[in-house]
């Protein structure tokens, strides 16, 4: 093994190379649990010299790390040992002209999401993703996670809005797939198995994205519902009479409400009675002929009708429509303050969130009894953010870390749904994978791995097991 | 190698196995391009004789061909070499029951997508997956092909409506990944991965598809356009006005129209005026306060006042929209019957359409002047049919069909498109694949092949070389 060092402060030239203190800010992950110190941090200004790090590194046996606005929650874009070298996007922020008759926009994968919603404003265009860490999150981050967030049981996830990819692959060959169309089945969909790939089967450099019109007009309310099976019942309604405008169907918990307001001195809650369950709507229309506000009104009185709702208000200005977003993009700072907390990515087939969401508040206190439950998330696809914070008084979870994962990952997995539905494997959940999915999936995905990245040098130790 | 005949008769029963004379409707593809006479054809009644066939093939060194409703156009579901078995899903046709709360079901690979769609229908709920061939293609062929249609730039193609499959593997393990969200970001995507893949890397048994509710209204028009560049604008203005709403946004020419009206008696056009392009928009929604019909209206209303809608018509009843729609669905059965034809799967940037069938018209008046080109296809996607009849007078191409083949591939590949857009690769567009893409996609390809598949037992010689 060389010394590649040199040979990459060659490629990438002073800019392009950190070292010593400088790599600190790549080193550990957003939730501070992962992350040995590299021999540096790359940060190639363009794909050819992504390729030539990534050519060199391999030639040496160094592990690479893509990295992306390293906002992940599961660790995967940070190094588990000192051999290995971060290669951080953040230099490659190209934004593309949008195509609007085509609806598509190339860009670079060090793009951060709202840079690029940012840009996209004055075209009457939108890329519709949104998540809370929108503000850092980088394109090439997002595809190599496949994110969801909030508009995905809509416009579908990272994989569905990628029309084309550049990647490097482990080898330090360029991919050239920046096709801009939807319909291309000539061979397998090698840009749908890069999304979600977590940078181990190669880098994604640049991509070409699917855009969406924005829409002229939006209506949204705030609701509170009697139960969860409420929240269900009436998100099956309100995807039967206006799923063409739904644009948001998130919900929250008192549990959560209460730890916001406890926290965030300057978050308001506006309606008159408090519930179990809020459901935050939102439909958006391009047509300013829709008649949202009369659609949403009455979706919120047949509701009332029904025993489902039992108070709700529409938002009667953006302001407020901002409240009512920030009482449920709040929930995981309001947790975060109130100290300890264990976080889970669940995912169920949306008519069973309120079984899951019971089933789960069994197991969990039979296991730590008092634990405070607070599951917030995206009712529209199954994905339940299934967090807990410990019972009132305590600080701490009693060691019971891991049975809770446990538990609810296993019963995600029995109601036919998934305990790593938008935040991936990464570091944090490979054993998790390996006890809840046949072994002939894991097998599957070992082979790939294997196909793609024999030297096994391209993100070491995230998704699948070296040995699987 | 041992002769597995007997075997495979006694895993599958009298009624799960045909040979002799019994093999020829297996035999042939569609188009009647490709077929070998097999070993025999296995009709096996659930996924574990599936299994069981799959393995005593693999063991016998003899090729195993997975077969929907053989209505494939690139001759990927039948046989090359006579020691071979095509795998006929059509006695797997179990649907389960619809999950309206969740939006999906669970179907076996053997049932006809229009059976599908009957099944549903009483639950208010629809696959939102419309091509010609819906009356024989079945949906593990849909999923193998990743099929698209006519819907698909609004709901996607089959990769994104699966949740989750049960595949056989080449060596004879079942996958069982049924789950049921989209959200399911533990691994690589699989499910995204069979799709398309054409039964080289395993054979879907079973999906579980994602429904949507069905629409309570609907609007249709049929316009005629000043000329394929106004109906690109035109169709991007709709996106923008009523892109929640677009259902169909389809094209045909007047080529295509005279040879449907030619040839079928019983076909009516009723506008006053032609011109060279047709358009067919259909809004459909959800909610019956929408106002669709005056959406329609104003934006017809708005392409002529634009000088881009010649002529148009809303259609006043049913029957008047069955009516439009056999205008475009007709397109490829009235250039059948006009005698020899040639097939172009085409997709570009939807805001290229008019530029690709202006650069395409004289590429193919160079190869073979006066050569009738007959487009048509989906404006929304980009995704062109490309149909060629001979010259007025004439009953063949003259020998030009790989040249017209070939300009065509390598025009769309330069405008950021694919030359197989929905119909796949199969046997027919391998070596279309190896010219016009690069090297390192079809090695990645390959090594994908290998590592599922390393005895190439599998649908041999469909989408990659084994050599490559």
């Amino acid at each position: 093994m060389t010394d590649p060092v040199g040979e990459l402060q060659t490629i990438l030239g002073p800019k392009g190379w950190l070292s010593g203190t400088d790599v600190e800010p790549y080193r550990r992950d957003w939730l501070n649990r992962y992350g040995v110190a590299p021999l540096g941090v790359a940060r190639p200004a363009n794909t050819a010299e992504v390729a030539a790090v990534v050519k060199a590194c391999r030639e040496a046996g160094v592990a690479v790390i893509p990295q992306g606005g390293n906002t992940g929650l599961c660790g995967g874009a940070v190094a588990d040992q000192a051999n290995a070298v971060i290669i951080s996007l953040s230099r490659m922020t190209a934004i593309g002209e949008p195509d609007p008759e085509s609806g598509s926009i190339a860009v670079d994968a060090g793009v951060v999401l709202a840079t690029l919603h940012e840009a996209l404003e004055p075209h009457g265009l939108m890329f519709p993703m949104h998540l809370g860490a929108e503000g850092s999150a980088r394109i090439g981050g997002l595809i190599g996670t496949n994110a969801g967030g909030s508009q995905a049981f809509r416009y579908g996830m990272m994989q569905d809005l990628v029309l084309g990819l550049e990647v490097v692959t482990p080898n330090g060959e360029i991919w050239d797939g920046l096709r801009a169309v939807q319909k291309d089945n000539a061979g397998y969909q090698l840009r749908k198995l890069f999304c979600g790939a977590e940078g181990t089967l190669g880098i994604v450099t640049r991509a070409v994205l699917r855009l969406y019109p924005t829409p002229r007009q939006q209506a949204s309310a705030l609701l509170v519902m009697s139960d969860f099976a409420a929240a269900v019942s009436f998100g099956a309604f309100l995807r039967s009479e206006a799923g063409e405008f739904l644009a948001g169907l998130e919900f929250f918990s008192d549990v959560g409400l209460a730890l916001a307001l406890k926290h965030l001195q300057d978050l308001a809650y506006q309606l008159e009675s408090r519930g179990d369950v809020y459901l935050l709507v939102e439909l958006a229309s391009g047509s300013t002929r829709v008649p949202l506000d009369e659609i949403l009104n009455s979706a919120l009185e047949w509701g009332m009708e029904q025993g489902l709702v039992t108070d709700g208000a529409l938002a009667n200005s953006g302001a407020q429509r901002a409240q009512f977003w920030r009482l449920r993009e709040e929930q995981p700072e309001g947790q975060r303050l109130e100290g300890e907390q264990l976080k889970h990515d669940i995912s169920v087939p949306p008519g069973a969130i309120a079984r899951f969401i019971e089933a789960g508040t069994g197991l969990c206190n039979d296991i730590l009894p008092g634990v405070r439950i607070n599951p917030f998330g995206h009712l529209g696809d199954g994905n339940i953010h299934y967090n807990l914070s410990p019972p009132e008084g305590r600080s701490d979870f009693n060691g019971k870390a891991g049975a809770f994962a446990e538990a609810l990952a296993a019963l995600a997995t029995k109601m036919g749904g998934s305990f790593a539905a938008e935040h991936g494997l990464g570091r944090a959940k490979i054993a998790m994978a390996d006890r809840n999915r046949a072994p002939i999936e894991r097998d599957l995905m070992a082979r790939l791995k294997r196909a793609f990245d024999p030297r096994g040098t391209m993100n070491p130790g995230v998704l699948v097991r070296a040995s699987q």
